[in-house]
């Protein structure tokens, strides 16, 4: 029998018509995009799909994913567009026009009041490479692998403040209760 | 020649140190679970793979997935913890206990001020199929597909408040520049 949701207070069976929705993407407002898209290709691997540009609304869009061997992304544009919004577990970066070039200008990361979004989590093969790797490119962390109560768990700032966690599979299986 | 993502400034060739790395879920921390757990598996079937709690520092964890036809998820509960942790585009809700039963509770959905986090975006097979589903569960809508600039997109927003973005993969093909 295939395992199909644990069962608490509130949860529904899935219901037929909700076949084939899919998590597709996080938003997150970011304020230069050149920093965020260095932070997320260099230190996350992740790759632009694709970028929507709105001249009337003054805002870009960047929606980035973390190909995987075995997925086949079409060159074509309008084919690419469609695949990207097919997929799981991407990123999207929203940039209004101009924020890059106010000193003060800052999003607000939902961890300190008033509080809401959390983090995105990304999971790894292995922890302590990633740790490193952060280390060699200086990224901020909010905790290390061996820090505070939650031991096999990091996290670390993005450019733009918001949290990452980062975990690595198998060593989660004992968490919690 | 596969397709490696646009080139924009900032952007980065892919580290072979990242690969393997996945968006694996994003967190938003909710009032009442029995709402939201309500809310995620009958509007949008999402089911609980594996729910944590932390008796000592008064939090639950719910870790939610959209399964699909294939997806083999084990019986196991250790096991079970390691698939969910390496799958992509999963949600985690975190109930801070207590929070559902002070009436002025509220969390911050990130599209007020102070801005940062903008919304979660599943994909569907059939958008008009969907509205009409939200219609029929009362989702309240920040948008329906034919309203405002963006055609062909939807945003809903979940039991506190988050703004969902709902769209049809082959319907964004021509959107932005």
């Amino acid at each position: 029998m295939a395992f199909s949701g644990e069962h608490h207070p509130g949860v529904a069976p899935t219901p037929e018509e909700t076949q084939g929705f899919r998590l597709n993407h996080t938003m997150l407002r970011i304020k230069d995009p050149e920093r965020a898209l260095a932070f997320y290709s260099q230190v996350f691997g992740m790759q632009v799909m694709r970028r929507l540009d709105f001249e009337e609304m003054q805002f870009s869009l960047y929606f980035l994913a973390n190909l995987e061997d075995g997925d086949t992304v079409p060159e074509d544009v309008s084919a690419r567009t469609a695949w990207t919004f097919s997929q799981k577990g991407l990123l999207e970066l929203t940039h209004n026009w101009g924020t890059e070039d106010q000193p003060d200008f800052a999003y607000h990361d939902g961890n300190a009041e008033p509080q809401g979004f959390g983090h995105i989590c990304f999971c790894v093969p292995n922890l302590e490479a990633a740790q490193a790797w952060f280390d060699e490119h200086d990224v901020t962390f909010v905790k290390r692998a061996d820090q505070g109560k939650m031991q096999d768990v990091i996290f670390v700032k993005d450019a733009d403040g918001y949290w990452i966690e980062v975990i690595q599979a198998d060593r989660m299986a004992n968490k919690g209760d």
